[in-house]
């Protein structure tokens, strides 16, 4: 007979109104596992080993309606990306001792019954955190996000939101390598120096310290922006629509100062988008997963060469999950937002 | 010596806040031209025909900081497209006899400075004032607009606002040709007739008539709309981007319920642009006239045959241009609004 075990789990209170906070998620400590895959199931057990903390986790935290992510289910654990170790599997792609990432529960072991969504890891010379991040769902964010929908031209002037974050430190360095002139906003001073220095930003501002967003992209881009990434909508684009050039392209990503509100900001200079020739173009990484292999020949090589940078914040232990996960809506992370839950 | 005639102007006053009206116009009726292009000029000397009404006027009498089109100078004529014959010409490609369309003063006779940008006219089986419409730039408009910048495909849903003027009747007609489901709606009983029989429009409504644009878009299109060609802007934006399907496509011509208002309405559900993969796109029709010679070739014989319909609004006298112009900012034009200045 196989072990049974303790299994530590985070679940949801109930649907989120607002910003999220600690006490909307419990730990919940009484729930066992038995570590074996059910005779004659094709599901896969797994051992979680980080998880990963990401913004559009808050959409699922309301009851919504026709969204592309389904809500969580209040009194169930939360689920979300994570990197994890099989322990069991029904699957024939996987194996005992494999490594994977993907869809996993914020537990400490998951029984993931549609393994196919499951990545086998191949390349584990490199921290296994990255695939919660650079080498997983928001390193392909930023990769489809810049390269296949912005066309980045050499010379090119870029700017970012949220630039330190998992999915902008990554978009400013990929522009870099393609030639463009690029500047990040963050919300600290810690934030503005990493974008500077450690990610070669060719500037940087805290949002925060500026009056007038409008006048401060002005400063940054006196020629204008031809390459807007998009992660923090509301009052952000509505200045930078206002400083885009003839012909830009903004790659919507993430929306990330209204997730909280409980009706979205209007945006106004939408006019910009006919009279400087705009697109504005939404997208979902998960449409474009079938680039995943192009991406990694592209980026393990740059990462090995130290040519990208890579920041993570790694909060310690599955009982800190909650505070790390809604951090990222103050902007309380510094890079990538990770749990580690065990570390093998 | 050549003959001295008087020429009657249009003159704007001073530039325009809120809606224009026909008191921010003057006509001016003291001015004298000699009918000949002074020696050493590549000038052409025409006699105005046919000018056109448009939307994107408005702008014009605004004083603007870098739009892609030039302020109005107050003092002098309006000036836009028109149909006219050329009297005089030092310019080698136009001679005396000859009908253009292209950018004129609004007045009698004027002077085109840069001949270059009049087209001749070469289907004259058709009538002339065609060419400030379905057979100039709103043809363009629409064409480009439809076409190049939504990509339809047979069987997609296509919603269009303002749909009975310049622009949008032919939008209408066109996604017809193309075999998608069409909607357009405008703001009076008359027009929305106009749409369901005269263009074909599968169904069309009165927004004005609607309490809840977001629910009447729902009842029109239970499966959401595929395109959306976007001629008004503010909330009728907003209840779109709430009945967008996946990847669906904006393009965005104009927002006339915009341009007489001191401030941008802001518009809300910008998220749905991620969460459904939308694309907005922008264009300016003179971005694209390498393609008339295309448009031409398709709709010249779709016109001829009468499977193009095309409702013209027109104004009989310069006196008139004033109330014509106005007259687009409230709705009042029925079809293309055409000033009809000569005959010949």
């Amino acid at each position: 007979m196989a072990q049974i075990v303790n299994n530590k789990k985070i679940v949801l209170k109930d649907y989120v109104k607002g910003f999220p906070k600690e006490s909307d998620m419990i730990l919940k400590t009484s729930d066992t596992i038995e570590l074996k895959i059910p005779e004659g199931s094709n599901g896969v057990l797994v051992k979680n080993l980080y998880l990963s903390c990401d913004p559009y986790m808050r959409g699922r935290m309301t009851k919504t309606q026709g969204s592309y992510v389904d809500s969580f289910t209040p009194g169930s654990p939360i689920n979300g990306y994570g990197v994890a170790k099989v322990l069991d599997s029904g699957h024939s792609n996987l194996k005992k001792g494999d490594l994977v990432w993907g869809g996993v529960g914020w537990e400490e072991y998951s029984i993931v019954t549609a393994p196919e969504t499951l990545i086998k890891i191949e390349h584990t010379d490199v921290p296994l955190s990255y695939y919660t991040g650079i080498l997983g769902m928001p390193g392909m964010t930023a990769y489809v996000g810049f390269y296949e929908i912005c066309a980045p031209k050499k010379g090119e002037y870029v700017y970012i939101s949220a630039a330190s974050g998992a999915v902008g430190q990554l978009v400013g360095q990929f522009a870099k390598l393609s030639g463009c002139y690029v500047v990040g906003s963050a919300g600290t001073k810690e934030k503005v120096d990493l974008l500077k220095n450690k990610f070669g930003f060719d500037d940087a501002f805290n949002y925060k310290e500026e009056q007038d967003l409008v006048a401060a992209l002005k400063r940054y881009f006196p020629e204008g922006i031809d390459i807007y990434f998009e992660n923090v909508g509301g009052k952000m684009l509505e200045a930078v629509l206002l400083n885009m050039r003839l012909k830009g392209r903004i790659s919507v990503c993430g929306m990330i100062s209204q997730y909280n509100l409980e009706q979205e900001e209007g945006v106004r200079n939408l006019l910009s988008v006919i009279t400087k020739r705009l697109t504005m173009k939404g997208f979902i990484v998960s449409d474009h997963y079938h680039l995943y292999p192009k991406y990694m020949e592209m980026v393990i090589p740059l990462i090995k060469e130290g040519t990208i940078r890579y920041i993570e914040d790694v909060a310690e232990g599955l009982e800190n999950a909650p505070a790390a996960l809604v951090g990222l809506f103050s902007g309380k992370n510094v890079g990538k937002q990770v749990v580690a839950v065990a570390r093998e």
